[in-house]
């Protein structure tokens, strides 16, 4: 691991909260990192924006009202039902609010005035209800897991799994913004045009029989760009606020009959799902690692795509997981089960190079824009991060305890991603989960499926 | 042409406005349109909503201010600077809006209030600045052209010109929302990654050397759907309430390097216009069409993309032109020459079955939202509507009339498409233009082009 930037004291691991929670060994959410998100409780339900800490919600808004220490602009922010206009001030604003959170939260620094309307300001996580984090504004969903693009090709274009342009262009395409939500409800299962039994015969209709997760991270933007100025590589990085977990929800069958010639349009447009925090890209300052090492004979990235300090400390080490429960192992009170981990380290092309070639041809991000690194799958089998993948597209199914097997997912499934970071003299943190449990397809509405 | 329904007084076409311009024979806005934008002007740079009436921009956030016949939502929806709003408001509300608005300006009928204050109602269309009609909250472009995708494809894949899936699946993309803008100003060259010269050797990097437009319409959608809950076939008109011209810029040498396997994505991220009026589905009445009759041998619509009133009328006989300026002919102040023409009967699919398609998987679609038809080419040479169709890939490249030529777009080449729709018995309505203007790329802010 190579030192990373911008280490200061809110990264001191020695620091303690006067929450209790955030102190225990292996806490997601310690005084450390302060994760980001629009929450809302029973009692006031206007969305507003907190941070987490140990198994509370810290209210940034109230908080923010009576104290000094934020400046007026990140004050307004604090005001917003969304995070779009505290993640347009940048990097730099952010930096102050979670340094100003973690001295409040603080054990030994927080003041009577925080410690007296503690029970005001923080509220048990578990009681919350979560939105969105920002009003997405665009979504773009990019193919930088190379493990994954080359098992993925494998099954639909053996003859040519990775793309001849896969090692000089970050691959992506533009998502569905609208479907995007808060990773923690029902994910509708699709219906849709399957493909023809055979060459030359009419695709069949009706709910998707190929229904998979994909396991992604995802990144929010800052300020952005005006149209036609690209970002440069080197500054690319201070445009990312914060990172979550990403569920490119996808519908197999639709997806190899539509995507010729355009890509993806309906097999992924039903659902992405996030997780309700947003990691602080400087809370994640300690855990950033090289870019991925390319093999001998991979080309150098282009020019506009290199930066030293990008290649040095570029790269997320971000441990991922994903579980699974059926509704019969909830029936039976039995646990969810991993099926599978990975890394963020995987990736290809790092976050500041998908950054710095989506605007390459002059295209605006704009605060708050989600983008999706794609599927990030790692070399072993245990890596392999969707169910297309570890499942040989349905035709070696994973067995479950309880003695279920899945080629793909069910109605009732429930997918959970996990993350986190730790390392060697640092606290450890956590993403929180990101979640979707299946429902039935809908035929109420449109003509029988065939 | 089939007698579509809805047609009532508004189309008269023997009202007559007081606005004089708004009488002359083919007028693109006689009282019969009154297609709706955002402008401003020099002594209001307020945006705020209009319509247009001859050659004037007729006020209508003003005038709902003292007009007791607009309903109250209404009123507040002509409040706003776009017209999301409104749209939300449904088909219904824009019909209500076009009747009084006609009313209000019909030489006849309009009362004195109106007349009296007709020099503060009323501004010079060319006076005025335009505005993005919506907020675009999501854009998707379809490729319902299939005189363009056989054109395009026998280009790409001559082996294969129509993908397997085209007469069953309406294809679409996702496209970049932020990007969209009013089609009247400067559309910078991107920069980008061009193919490699030979295979398995590097791609170039510079500016777009094969730079293109797509002829298409665009429409805008009303109060859209709740995530998981499709738009049946039968009520997706309803769900559309206006047409435009939409200009999908592209690049084509970055289009061919970058696409496989996830589609277009710099290569038209980087601007789509649209022209500054929306024509009312309302106004369009007259002009509906049955749709594209299928050859012999083409398979009937699934179900959930079949409506027989839609397959009576849900086609649109718009005309449609493209005009060219060099930079050398405005400086020879020689005009601007018609390159191609086309119209949008060619459609394959209808805006209803790209509606109930888009939505058939849950997808929300959201007022304001944007539709691309995908580029409307025709049967025969002259109606190819894209530089790649009608110069084969730049081989056959078109003689202007100075002596100039031209394979793709040159720095300083203006775009302005142009349509309008006529029918013995009804009078003439236009789209007004949708224009561009090639500025150079701008290299300045990146690495060097190689």
């Amino acid at each position: 691991v190579t030192e990373a930037p911008n280490l200061d004291e809110t990264h001191d691991p020695a620091r303690r909260s006067f929450v209790e929670a955030a102190n225990l060994t292996d806490a997601a959410f310690p005084i450390q990192n302060l994760p980001l998100a629009v929450f809302s409780t029973e009692a006031d339900p206007n969305p507003r924006i907190g941070v987490a800490i140990g198994d509370q919600v810290f209210d940034l808004k109230k908080v923010s009202k009576e104290n000094e220490r934020f400046a007026q602009p990140i004050r307004f922010a604090l005001r917003e039902t969304s995070l779009n206009s505290l993640f347009s001030l940048g990097r730099v604003a952010l930096r102050e609010v979670r340094r100003i959170a973690a001295d409040l939260l603080d054990q030994g620094r927080s003041g009577n005035q925080v410690r007296r309307h503690a029970l005001d300001l923080l509220t048990p996580m578990d009681s919350c209800a979560y939105h969105l984090p920002t009003k997405v504004g665009n979504y773009t969903d990019f193919y930088a897991g190379i493990y994954h693009a080359r098992a993925a090709g494998a099954l639909l274009t053996p003859e040519n799994p990775l793309p001849a342009n896969y090692k000089w262009v970050p691959i992506a395409y533009h998502g569905r913004a609208s479907s995007v939500q808060v990773g923690q409800g029902a994910v509708r299962r699709p219906l849709g045009q399957r493909p023809p039994a055979a060459p030359a015969t009419p695709p069949s209709f009706g709910p998707c029989e190929r229904l998979d997760f994909e396991l992604e991270m995802g990144f929010y933007l800052a300020g952005g760009n005006p149209l036609g100025k690209p970002i440069p590589i080197a500054k690319a990085s201070q445009e990312i606020v914060g990172f979550t977990l990403l569920n490119d929800w996808s519908a197999r069958d639709i997806q190899r009959w539509e995507m010729y010639p355009h890509g993806p349009f309906l097999s992924k447009s039903f659902a992405t799902s996030v997780a309700p925090w947003v990691v602080t890209a400087d809370a994640l300052a300690p855990f950033r690692v090289p870019a991925l090492t390319r093999p001998e004979g991979d080309p150098r990235p282009l020019d506009y795509l290199f930066d030293a300090a990008d290649q040095a400390h570029g790269g997320l080490d971000v441990h991922l997981q994903v579980q699974l429960a059926t509704a019969q192992m909830r029936a039976a009170n039995e646990p969810a089960v991993e099926i599978l981990t990975s890394n963020a380290k995987y990736l290809y092309w790092t976050p500041a190079q998908m950054v710095a070639h989506h605007t390459i041809n002059g295209c605006n991000l704009q605060a708050g824009d989600l983008i999706g690194t794609g599927t990030i799958s790692g070399p072993s089998p245990g890596e392999l991060s969707s169910m297309l993948e570890f499942t040989s597209a349905g035709s070696t199914p994973v067995a479950l305890p309880n003695g279920e097997q899945r080629g793909f997912l069910q109605d009732g499934d429930e997918v959970a991603f996990h993350g986190g970071c730790s390392r060697q003299g640092y606290a450890t943190i956590g993403f929180g989960s990101c979640v979707g449990r299946i429902e039935a397809a809908d035929v109420s509405s449109v003509g029988r499926a065939v």
